[in-house]
């Protein structure tokens, strides 16, 4: 029904060649949409004007309606702030006698009668259409200040209750709806509904571009728009392809874990792409076929090599490319008439150089023949269940949970190197380079039913469809955390992407937003997608926001109460009893409370009767360790009695999760290291990064529904 | 003349017993400053009411003045808005009939004519008392959305014109200023003489504890404070003492430099804290005297002992102590009377375990004598240029320019742990623990004049007094940088700081606004210091704000351009010549601009082409490098290239700071440290790690007046 009205209209808008909607329209549109805005009525009489300004509640503005008075002020037929039904009557004498004597041959359709608003809070709310993201629901104050501090949320259209909820509290200014200084606080729900409307309608109708409720008067007792200014484009952009979900997975299934490669170009030639392509395949321990596709060799390193991919009898799953990029198109099209389910395009030379209708061709191809594509420009992946090392790079195999991609090769590389360097157990490493077909959300779907895979870490300048993404991290995240490092966040970062990969970098505000409202940790810097990679698949689920330090280094904890509060993690506060408990294993001086400071001279059984005390007591949900080196207690010596005080709780039934900062002299590195390859993620010379670690693994839990 | 008004009034408060302040004496103190406040006259004829008016400026407002007259408005004594002199003139006669009206026998001195103040943009300007820092003078905006922000800024008081200039580019709104949306931008001068103005007073008059202007109408014309509160507090406390700066240097040479060291209470017995002391000293291999001080033993491992420094023949310089805290007192006394400069107090059980009294006890001890002390709770001291280990820690002995000071055992031991790690050379580590004497500024004045030191960092919970540290650093800072790491920066950190210190963490904005008037590095996360303290003294500084970046890797070229806007670093825009001559050396789909792309594949030539025209090009002051680990280009390679090319132009007289991002297989971390040990700063995995170093020594570098 409602539906139908809006329809009508702008169809009717349509026709006219319009692009924006008259105030009238947009009122029926709210009115359609259930989004509140001033009361008003037409009145053909003094009475029935009193009558309706005390139905609406006064004050209310009246003006005159007559198609022959353009300008009412002038013409003395504007009223405001008409505060009884007396006065309202009064007015609507008034107007009519001043507009008869303006222009005594005026025809007077009526006075129109309108609820006036004021006070509250202005605020904003508006709805805009993102290339990547598509429609996103807008919120923040009103005024000047507010443009000029940027203080304003986004999230994805249509927003839910809690969505726009959230988006009250999202804002810098939130304590602002509150209530400060004795003004009353804004009508949550009111102005949730109007989010929630305003969501919806650009939903249902995607011709609707832009949209501007500025300001809505949010009161204690409602949010009226007060102005609504709407924009329309007929001219829709079609929507990148989206395989159905589940051919997504098999697709993936075959290319991540293929019982047969062929490599395009393969070479006996050392320093060729396609011999370190067969090499890393070979010495990564494949165990496959491995087929290599030559022009004229009859075998290359060992194995049969054939003319093309549709020489050989048995099915490839996948085929990885090592051939110039003028000759891939060809090669591709063989290899869709082959059914392989995925090709691997490590050649450059498209779009990233301009050559876009080289790489449309290639996107064409596989579409036609049903062939999934990563890249162009990559460097390949590696997915370590299989062994399978399908890139010209180093090969690589400490084996694990994390899986990482990575839009650009640099990124890739220095993933593998810190993969290497902190034995960072990996499942993928996979290159999107160009991300022509195969991106994020392909990525995120497999992962999400990859049993080796417990935590998803990526790489993007952009996100070709961010509205895939955010859909499929919404599912995906709830089972297992799925960290993001977006670069380009910045201006120049931007306008550096866009030089470098063509992308469109989005409003990076959008992306936090969105990122946080699909339960994505958004990763600050490289290290720290690396170091939450490495960290959160090794630390258990909290299940509760009561977090304690304790440490022998009071300066540590000092700054691990920093970290604390910077991470957004809460320091519970002590209780009494438990305080007690405390103090019974500690110095006289020492400080329980929270950080417990053990004090630096204490043996390796304060470190443990005192974490023991953190692991059993109910009330405590997670630990940050503060190590200070001394020769009663050496990094060694602490790490193993730290791993002891765990497994005699994990015996017990009990996990938490804890992370240690360890200040000391060098040998801290190695008890740093043994400490995390035993589940607790420990860093030397840091006070800052274990607690981030611990920070992301409760962003995840939280956002999981977990807490 | 000024002064002496501001004297007589206050003397006059004080007489009377009050803590404040009336508003007509506020009106006199700020117009002995050229505090802007309304103009306001006594008329006593509708004449001169007219003429009053009409020189002060419309509109203004009129007001009875009367004994008999309290509740003025109710008599219809206050007329606003007054217009024009006509309009004045005719409030007058108005305002003396109701007051007759009101109560016939009314006395009437005249009727008040003041300036009415609206328009423009409403700030705060303040002044508060900080424990620490003393005089502080505050700037806002004004309203309630601004406190909610908590958007203000401080200096200390008295700030110069231009710190006052300073205070209005640094609130988060202050875009407010310069007029938006087509408004006014506020009277510049006006705004910066009136914060002067305050800052001027307060420090003249240390007695004002407080000082509110609430609200200042700045606008285009003019800054006047609408309402002026000034509190007072006659009960001063007394400042911390400070020994002439002259004298600081004498001892603290002797302490850091010393010809013979007592160890009160060294000892043979391995495990003993004596013991160790003893250890480091002889291993460490310091070249003078070592005397060790032990009530029985006749000799400790080779050296003669003795009973008593007193015993000693010779001078001692340094005591180090290494007894209980009870004995301390009594070797100190013996330390005095023998003239030893400084006493390093390793015992702990003083302040930090709440035993004030005997720690004052070893202040009054020491300023007996002039005997200055480090610490006590410390674990001592390195100075390695004259191979120095006096501490109870492992020795230390890379030698190098950064000094550093923990206040904390903890995070010292983490410092030499680290600079052993990265090879970072340092002169000095000194525990400053409770800081009964000797402290940050103490270590400032001692390490400017110290040829060994290049920069300084340090890591403090509080500073005993902020003021001396602010007024030392100011001057430091502009020869030799200075780098802070204040823990307790978070309200949970500042009450960890409490209880661990007794500490009394001051209000964190403070710090922040103080430590960046003084040209303080101030660093976020204890890595940060330490990358700053290794990273700084290896650069050149810059000679100007042009920073090029030049990448392998266009998405590292990506990171480093977020991180460069998130340290306000600034990208120079490509002059279309030079980016010509760029793309001489890079393939044809390399982006030129900034960053400079060129592309992975290349060979060491074009790193070191692209690299040899940055540091040649006049217009370019620094460069950034991404690296990106290639067969064709390996990491050793690479290392060694771009140091050739940094050596090449050092020949010909041009330096310019040259950082690197390594991304890239394990090789690259000894490729970094090759670069680092050579003089570029150089990270694997990391993009925002050697920005951020990079921009600390353009901080210091602006903050010093060098740009």
């Amino acid at each position: 029904m409602s539906k139908t009205i809006v329809r009508q209209l702008l169809d009717s808008v349509k026709a006219q060649g319009r692009t924006s909607l008259t105030a009238p329209e947009g009122k029926q549109v709210c009115d359609a949409y259930g989004i509140a805005v001033p009361k008003e009525g037409l009145a053909g009489s003094a009475a029935e004007a009193a009558k309706m300004a005390a139905a609406m509640g006064f004050p209310v503005v009246m003006k005159i309606v007559s198609p022959d008075i353009l300008h009412k002020t002038e013409a003395g037929g504007v009223i405001v702030g008409v505060a009884s039904a007396q006065d309202a009557s009064k007015a609507y004498e008034t107007i009519l006698k001043n507009a008869k004597a303006y222009k005594a041959d005026a025809k007077v359709v009526g006075v129109q009668v309108q609820q006036m608003l004021k006070g509250g809070q202005e605020v904003i709310v508006g709805a805009v259409t993102d290339p990547s993201f598509g429609k996103l629901v807008a919120f923040g104050l009103g005024g000047v200040l507010v443009e000029v501090l940027k203080d304003i949320t986004f999230r994805l259209a249509p927003a839910t209750r809690a969505d726009a909820l959230s988006m009250l509290d999202g804002i810098q200014a939130a304590e602002m709806l509150k209530g400060v200084r004795g003004s009353d606080p804004v009508h949550r729900e009111a102005l949730a509904k109007l989010i929630v409307g305003v969501s919806q309608l650009v939903s249902d109708f995607p011709e609707i571009s832009e949209m501007d409720l500025n300001p809505v008067f949010a009161s204690k007792d409602s949010a009226i728009a007060a102005d609504v200014r709407i924009v329309v484009d007929f001219a829709q952009k079609p929507a990148r392809y989206r395989p159905p979900e589940a051919e997504v997975v098999k697709s993936m299934n075959r290319i991540m874990n293929p019982r047969s490669v062929a490599v395009i170009g393969a070479s006996d030639e050392p320093g060729k792409i396609g011999n370190s392509v067969m090499k890393n395949l070979i010495n990564g321990g494949y165990k496959g076929a491995i087929i290599p596709i030559h022009p004229k060799s009859a075998e290359i390193m060992g194995f049969k090599a054939y003319k093309s991919v549709k020489d050989v009898a048995g099915e490839i799953d996948v085929a990885v490319f090592a051939i110039p990029a003028k000759l891939v198109a060809g090669a591709l099209t063989e290899c869709g008439e082959k059914k392989i389910a995925g090709a691997v395009l490590i050649p450059s030379g498209f779009a990233e150089t301009g050559q876009h209708a080289m790489q449309d061709e290639l996107v064409a191809i596989g579409r036609k023949y049903n062939i999934r594509l990563m890249g162009p420009n990559i460097y390949g992946f590696y997915y370590t269940p299989a062994n399978l090392c399908a890139t010209f790079c180093t090969a690589y195999d400490v084996k694990g949970s994390a899986a990482l991609s990575s839009q650009s090769g640099g990124i890739g590389m220095a993933i593998i190197g810190f993969s290497r360097s902190a034995k960072m157990g990996v499942s993928a490493i996979v290159g999107l380079g160009n991300k022509s077909d195969i991106d994020e959300d392909d990525l995120l779907l497999f992962f999400e039913q990859d049993p080796n895979t417990k935590v998803i870490a990526q790489h993007c300048e952009d996100l070709k469809d961010g509205r895939a993404f955010a859909e499929v991290a919404k599912r995906v995240s709830k089972k297992k955390p799925v960290i993001m490092l977006k670069a380009g966040r910045t201006s120049a970062g931007a306008k550096a992407a866009s030089s470098h990969t063509g992308a469109l970098a989005g409003n990076d505000k959008i992306y936090e937003d969105v990122l946080r409202q699909s339960g994505v940790i958004r990763a600050r810097s490289l290290r720290d997608l690396l170091d939450f990679a490495r960290g959160i698949p090794v630390l258990p689920t909290p299940k509760g926001e009561n977090i304690v330090i304790i440490t022998g280094a009071g300066g540590s904890g000092v700054l691990l109460s920093d970290a604390c509060v910077d991470n957004g993690l809460k320091l519970m506060p002590m209780p009494a009893d438990l305080d007690a408990a405390f103090r019974k294993f500690i110095p006289p001086f020492g400080a329980a409370g929270n950080p417990v400071d053990i004090t630096g001279g204490e043996p390796p059984l304060t470190y443990k009767n005192t974490v023991l005390l953190g692991l059993s007591d109910e009330r405590i949900h997670a630990l940050i360790l503060g190590y200070w080196h001394t020769i009663v207690t050496p990094p060694m010596v602490f790490a193993k009695i730290m791993v002891e005080a765990r497994d005699e709780m994990r015996a017990k039934g009990i996990e938490k999760p804890m992370v240690a900062s360890l200040a000391g002299d060098v040998q801290v590195e190695e008890a740093a290291q043994y400490l995390y390859e035993h589940g607790i993620p420990a860093y030397a010379y840091s006070t800052e990064i274990p607690v981030a670690v611990l920070a992301a693994k409760y962003q995840w839990a939280r956002g999981a529904g977990l807490l």
